[in-house]
């Protein structure tokens, strides 16, 4: 950002940010997902066990805008993302800092998960570690670590969190 | 509303409707439930299949205030309302347009239920489409469709959700 | 507050106070915990049955800050916290009134405790009834009443919520 932002200026941001997010997963508008990172960028599901202890994560990582568009198009060809529906809660965005234009966030998150026979279960929850940053004029991810609260991972949990 | 309100300045004024509704509904002041929307106005509960398909809503359809105000009598008067309590969770609203005084919004939601004897199970998740309008100088529901997640309703279903 | 403040202005304020609470518990930084209260201070953990019917709290008392620092000091050395997580998802807070500098408000919440072989489980729901004040020019909880909706405590209840 050209301008520093004040914490309680962006936090509205942040806030605005995650909801889209949340909401085009759970539209499963798979193929807009990536737009809400930077072109460089990590991507990063882990559990808060791996996190801590420093370890490589084991579910999810992508390094780079091209590999979300490429889990995207593996996720539509494996046809797994169909069966069930999720639905993300989010929590309000904690800014932890804002230097030389990236900003770190903290948000917390929920997932639920609606099964085809109408059955629901608690399938997530975490923390989303960001780094943000302005490109072409908006707020983008250039990092986002999913923390899970969790290690059982479910097979499935190769989606976007 | 008389003059045009931008997404960020209407987005607050629908969080905090969206909080006061759930407010009302988890604190049993049913009767105050209709009081959220417009005279003439649309209360749906569906669930996403149905919506998605085009379908009619198989659980709750309002057309009018008079409606509501019917629906909280006779929930009042088979009692069934006062087995368990609720816990609604909403997230953040999207803003998803605001044309001749008419706001079209989307807010994700999550409700626990809470049975007399103290368990708690994930009773809905789904999300508000809303069409809302200034009515006597306050923001009101024109529209609500309620689209559940899941299609597997419970008969106590009939409740506002 | 010196100048009282709208509830407009004061929502954000005791969203992001929430949001700071409810994730230095989830960081396990019980020891933060004191810190969001005043001096004098009351935080009580009841259920929605006993608060309703003006029955003492059966869960946790703590009169004074003294108390909180003795209950986190007890709560390390009985270890219990360490065996599972917790993660917090709270809702906006609606303010109900602002009087000679202190601040009525109520805020929903939900509870999801992570146990150590990744299981999750909807631990709490219910919503905090809450006197605030600024002190040392920091808005903090003078009370915090948590009021749960299941009145089925589990034993380890016994942690902040």
């Amino acid at each position: 950002m050209a301008s520093p932002l004040s914490a309680s200026t962006l936090q509205p941001l942040v806030a605005q940010l995650n909801a889209d997010y949340a909401r085009a997963l759970d539209d499963d508008r798979l193929e807009d997902w990536p737009a809400f990172f930077a072109e460089a960028c990590l991507y990063v599901i882990t559990s808060a066990d791996n996190h801590q202890r420093g370890l490589p994560a084991g579910v999810m990582y992508a390094d780079g805008k091209g590999m979300l568009h490429d889990r995207v198009a593996a996720l539509r060809q494996a046809n797994v993302y169909e069966r069930q529906t999720y639905r993300h809660l989010v929590g309000l965005p904690a800014i932890l800092g804002d230097e030389d234009g990236h900003v770190r966030a903290e948000t917390p998150f929920l997932v639920v998960r609606i099964m085809r026979d109408g059955r629901m279960d608690l399938f997530a929850t975490g923390r989303y570690v960001d780094v943000l940053a302005d490109e072409d004029g908006a707020l983008r991810l250039r990092e986002r670590l999913v923390v899970c609260d969790s290690s059982r991972f479910d097979t499935l949990l190769a989606i976007p969190l």
